[in-house]
């Protein structure tokens, strides 16, 4: 039995990686262990724990590492914690690999415990290229693995190019894209959002098309932040659609966002304007894929919604370097500009299938792949 | 004024920094901040912070992150809690730019500490290759970093090959070899070791040659790290010269290292073997530099030895893949072929010096750089 | 001079010490050091560190300990953190006295830091009782402490009687009174709550009388926590008056009242309730003197309401075993006892004054105190 | 089935439980738990763990928290440290009751963690005195615990007069007592102590009479440290018996100690003392048993040697307010006083049996006290 540990940290790596998590439960010569830290663990996103656990999954370990408060201190904080709790987790739970997702700030404690544990780290979408502080997480994770499952061509290039052995190197597709393909093949709103997530703000019909808004902060100055989100607010006040919008990530800076969204929602209480913290991911997507547009600056836009061919207005610098299929239009922190993708998105309608991130199997693919590959720690040797 | 805190997290770290602190420290331009961690607080390897306060610095900050013990999941907790301490103590120093020094595991903590919160970081010896988890690390910490110091031109070429900016990396060779020119232009020995450093063991007399020992462990395996020890004092007992012999770093296994040390002495009370926790790096290098061979895996054998043409036994895997000058043999843990290397070495004599590790001038060109780049975090979004 | 150290936790323990800080600040023999940690640096208790700047203080260290979440592990974790960075920063700020105040969870890592370390530990209101863990947290800090500053004559018997020194306990009245009859001095609402605070809820007419309601969760149970909220939240409904209603502190539970505050607010958005982080101590303590009563479980009505005569209604086990003057009613979290309660209380208005908590003299008491007393470490070996 | 979880920090606290740990493995109603932390795992201090292995019991968890160094901020991070380990494993191993041993500085964590999170603790051996800070620490662990073994009647009458009630106090002796009932029945030192645990130093014959001594430092200042090891060496050197030596226990300071034992060893290579880093408890109480004289400052000369009758001189402040029998004799750190205390000892001969401690049954005692009584945590609310 390989005991196969998974790391996930935060609600949109759940989505990341759930596919897999399902193939790798019906494999007979995996031992799956799931470690979750984190914002998944906090009810303010939308426990995801909740979720796993209702997917079937045992959640082996709870890992409480997030320091209250939004100075950039806090996050560097935060991962010393998970360090300290990963060291004890990984010593107790043995793996004998361990998987991290992306390239959130709190991910390299994962690669860190695991490569200085001598535990073999493998690393899901390496590769790609973003605008911001990700880039050096992702990259420092790259070079901390031992193998490598990347989304794209390009991304495979990337990392053999930093060095990776190509062999350890495996273009999967992203598992996102799993839950796309489900969406595509069954794709009627087959759920009431608002009876189902509750959320706030006033009901109004789908039927005649809504946005779906899901805005992250980029920035650290808190100012900007919270006039980023009001430029986005006032873009979105000016169409004539009703609007489904998340609450952003816990990050540094996300409480600005949130309090434009406040202060908003406190002078706007008739606006048809529904607030959610999260969905589940196939509900998600499903809500995505009867919208009209998506806004905002989630990866989403540029992964799912290439292959499910959603039209996206793509906001400021954070998916900045990423791929993009035809779907997207990019703007930037400008309301007018918002507003003017925004409508030329509707009046477009649909965009062809693209399979720029992976064919909607990618998460059989990697099982297979992990239940294959003889799994070492390329350098076994510490000091 | 540009706030330069440089961290040093043990002993030999400052050797390959020292030059350079001293010339940031007559800069007028340069308020110069130091902030030690780790093993460089640490009384049984020689608190560096004693030596560094002599050399006329001002020590800013310390920071107690050791954990005791050999156990992996140690080097874990250590760096978490350096991050930690270090997320404070940034935040109240508040440095225009952080340098962090070559590839010890406790290091990736000063750079996600700064690249976290947007300090920019200079890396100084990136992009040199040496066969184990040192590799990850020194990789890992150039992804992050934003600016490069490197030694040689072949690790200028592996960091740009990594994806670095080109006009962020800047050969300046290693200020290391700036004290082997001090060395070589006054090298006679010129303190008596025994007096001025104590130590263990019996005198001898160095007029006529000695050999200086120093090997750390490069196993966790507890029972492969003690025998690479014996294999190493059992070459060096067949030899007919006295020894001086460096006890090992802080670091997963030394405690074998150092149990074969102290079971070695009980039972050889008379050997010629005199122990030391380590000198002022110029009283190290002038030592070694009247020596006839340097015996173990220190990385003075591959760079300052160079210069100074010292005969060198290299045993192990430590310093593979790091380039080297003539002077060096390298050998496995056997103790036949040690000793045979060494038998070699001590009939050659000198090597010609060789200017592969930079020319002497390091901490001056490094010193000027600092204080004339325009350092800005070259990611300065951090979500 | 002689460095007195003093960490404050929370914004309520501010209040506990304001008059002490100021009269130290005048002291010419004493360098105040000021440590911030906990809720006290949150924004979303309204960050009493910006407060504390306002009044003329420099603030020496920020200490952010908070783990994000409400289990009461998090309450270990944090403590955790903050004996992390207190044994760096007492290191660094080397006071010759550390003083905490009160009996919060996270105050016991200031103990033990500094009884650790040999610093003479001053704690300030031991030897009261209440029905709960704060009971543990304040007994055994009165175990780790030096000397000890009590506010009543009851609390001075019991500390002596846990087998402290009497020599080493002083009554001094708390704090907190000298606020009050500041307040009492010049007893006019001379601010517009709306205009100087915000906050968020419909402004209304502060003249015809209004209810203070302060109610912190007093359970970890977060159905229960939910359900004490909605009792109080039904009586206060009932009563013809607006209110102004303070947000609760950060504690295991909080998001539980929290979120029963919000969901009334969702669904009731015209009532006069008025909702405030918090106010300055003197701003507070003005509007509780201007009102009809003071409604849930603030020390403030056991403390600061008997100096000035407020009429109080104390719900539930929170204040259980305070010692208290004639202005108070206690009920339990049932709506109808609560309304009861307030209704008894308006109709029978202010109340004699009671100097049970102290004169209004304790800051300068305690600074003359402090400054008088050679402060030693009672036990100056550690092992 | 009830969950008992011991936390045993160290390897003293080993000797204060065993029996305990064998009576509630017997008991078919509980479920035992078992976390190590501290010093307990450290090699150097002669792991506990090994031997609690092999005396048949199970480690559910391993906390590695001892910060190297002796400053005694380290002391603090240690703590701060456990209690973040602790947070989790408690979490995850959710006993119905935590047990915490003695005082040591590192217990406390013991105790905040399972009090903060409404774990019933149980605190054996409070109520005790002595001179030090552990009087701090162990009467803080007695307010913050629910329920109280205690070895003396003294003792119970110290934890009932600070507060405590008296129904939750409990006289059952002291488990070390068990062990030394054990030796009382079959004394004869029956294992080669040079051959079963190695040590360092010349064999000696034990017949004919020999010291044992053990002793820890009791001050922070590493120079008196040193002296005091130096005063109590030289003492020794001038009684005319071999001398089995003890390493003292990991604790700040135990360095200087340390090295006057190492320096000592240097120049006297042929001195027959024989330096051990710790036995087995029983093995040790045996090897105490057929000594002439046990010297230092261990608690073993005040407890277990009181029931077996055995000169002690105890030196210094270490044991200062404990409750004694006949068998000792205290002097101060003075080598002349030393010397000729330990002539008076050996000259003296055995002591009459004291129960002063107990009477050989606590262990069972204990198991059926914890099998019975309701465990409840006594303040189940936490804020």
């Amino acid at each position: 039995m390989k005991k196969v540990c998974v790391i996930i940290t935060a609600r949109p790596s759940y989505s990341r990686i759930k596919s897999t998590l399902l193939a790798l439960k019906k494999n007979k010569n995996i031992q799956l262990q799931i470690i979750l830290s984190g914002s998944a663990l906090l009810d303010r996103y939308g426990k995801v724990s909740k979720v796993i656990r209702e997917d079937g999954f045992i959640i082996d370990s709870q890992i409480h590492n997030v320091i209250e408060g939004s100075e950039l201190s806090h996050s560097v904080k935060s991962v010393g914690l998970a360090l300290i709790d990963l060291s004890s987790e990984l010593s107790k739970i043995n793996p004998d690999i361990v998987i991290t997702i992306a390239d959130r700030y709190e991910t390299i404690a994962n690669a860190i415990a695991s490569s200085y544990m001598n535990i073999p780290l493998l690393h899901i979408q390496g590769g790609e290229y973003t605008g911001s502080i990700d880039n050096k997480v992702r990259h420092a994770i790259t070079k901390l693995a031992d193998i490598h499952f990347v989304a794209t061509d390009l991304a495979k290039k990337r990392v053999i190019s930093m060095g990776e052995d190509p062999e350890n190197v495996f273009k999967t597709g992203c598992p996102s894209i799993d839950i796309a393909l489900e969406v595509e093949q069954t794709p009627v709103l087959n759920f009431d959002p608002f009876e189902r997530y509750k959320g706030t703000g006033p009901k109004f019909n789908c039927k005649n098309g809504y946005l779906v808004v899901m805005q992250h902060p980029v920035t650290t100055e808190y100012d900007e932040a919270f006039n980023q989100a009001n430029e986005t607010i006032n873009a979105i006040r000016k169409i004539d659609l009703p609007v489904f919008w998340f609450w952003p990530n816990v990050d540094a800076g996300s409480d600005a966002t949130s309090k434009a969204l406040r202060i908003f929602r406190e002078f706007n209480k008739n606006a048809k304007f529904h607030f959610f913290k999260n969905l589940l991911p196939k509900d998600f997507l499903l809500l995505v894929q009867n919208s009209s547009c998506l806004v905002g600056n989630s990866s989403v836009g540029i992964r799912e919604c290439s292959f499910l061919g959603i039209p996206v207005v793509n906001i400021g610098s954070r998916q900045n370097g990423r791929e993009r299929a035809k779907n997207v239009i990019d703007v930037c922190h400008d309301s007018n500009s918002i507003f003017n993708a925004i409508k030329k998105q509707i009046n477009h309608g649909k965009f062809e299938k693209s399979y720029l991130y992976g064919n909607g199997k990618a998460g059989e693919i990697m099982a297979d792949l992990i239940s294959k590959i003889e799994f070492k720690s390329i350098n076994n040797n510490f000091y």
